[in-house]
């Protein structure tokens, strides 16, 4: 199983008035490890929208355990959850510069026509993409096809 | 039970170049109508932060229905889930201008010293609140005392 | 002379740890004083766009008088400076809720296809925007023709 | 004279609708810059505010060339244009991938108690910066002692 690890330095606009990262940027920080564990596969975004194709967010969930804070640089660690070959789930967990874990999280995506948002059948699709996601969940997960 | 309407209406840089607003900017319109909730029942957390208080977001989640475009207003509906004195979940519902719903999610919420993120007691040190939220969340809600 | 005026809530993303509103998320402020101007005198960007026309900043400047704060509503004040038939010089006021002056600032802008982002006449190719702008500035803004 | 060189790899929260980078975040990237550059003379922001000192914007301009999109990294070069002792002022250039000038700009801020917002001079209450300034500086730049 492939786990990307992605360091994040906080920005300062990414704080609040509460002295810490703000919590939608966290999900900002999630988006950043699923496109690095993408180009650790072999495959960018950037490709696949030239096709015409997005991929957007179906569902996310996060759960904030500690702050992360200005002049700390933190570690998005990102994994493959599920693959069915149509929706794939990213996983995640942000440890602070001390190893602390401070956010896990996970979002769900398929991919659409741009044109007009319809899903489309990535299996189907992206040949090459469903192969390496298969291969980046290792072996202990199923895969329904 | 109190259900918050508030209009949002998109800015150009809440998008993406997906053409749809980005996933992670709907978590702040889930802010912005619970900040207007929590004025609707009497209170806000201006008030709250200058006696050295804040309310951090313990876990979020969200599920995204259909995008929201730019050129549109959507309206934010946002009550309280559950509440036990300590605890507050708050719901939303997301809905484009044409009423369908786009966006489901909620957050819970402790309230903890700024100085040191320790968690307080809302009933104890806010009683006002406390009635408050009992209030708002209506009769068909139990709370745990 | 035109001069919209419109309110904008802070919200506490937009702050940052010094307990204020991050400078750059004034320039997002001055974006929606410049969305109102142009409904204001009858138009809007979302129609623009379907057209393939985009509308990008080409230089910007603040200066930050005042910080605002969470738990305040901004007025923005907007008005045309300069326009030329090709490019539009929009003019901001921040105001605290108390009146005072907070960030002043000015973004030049063009119209540009969106597919190659050449410059286009707004002159040539929307006749009614360019009217309605050179009402907007009043008589006291000569116009190059 | 100092210049900083920082690379900077475009978010997809950080686009917009027309597909290139919002303008605003460039300001965000000025900001990175500018702290890589504190951090390469010696310093930081965090340890600045522990002893109740912030460094707000005063003003800043922008001027934007070419865009930067999605798949790209820029290079942020951040340099010091003026120093009297009390304003510093930095210059920015923001390059593309493929070695283009994108975006030119620059800001300036001032030393201010956290508490109040009173301005302090940076010679007398941070004298190690002071010397590290006029050293970033170099010898074509003077200083007003």
């Amino acid at each position: 199983m492939i786990i990307n690890e992605t360091e994040v330095k906080v920005r300062y606009q990414e704080t609040d008035q509460m002295g810490v990262v703000y919590h939608a940027n966290y999900l900002v920080w999630f988006e950043i490890g699923r496109t690095h564990l993408i180009e650790e596969i072999g495959f960018n975004y950037a490709d696949m929208e030239k096709e015409g194709i997005v991929s957007p967010v179906v569902d996310i969930d996060a759960k904030y355990i500690k702050p992360v804070r200005y002049g700390q640089t933190a570690t998005v660690k990102t994994f493959i959850k599920e693959y069915d070959g149509f929706r794939v789930i990213y996983g995640y967990e942000i440890f602070t510069e001390d190893g602390n874990l401070a956010v896990t999280g996970s979002s769900s995506h398929v991919c659409v026509k741009k044109s007009n948002f319809k899903p489309i059948s990535i299996r189907k699709h992206f040949p090459d993409w469903h192969e390496a996601y298969l291969q980046a969940m290792g072996d202990s997960h199923g895969v329904r096809n």
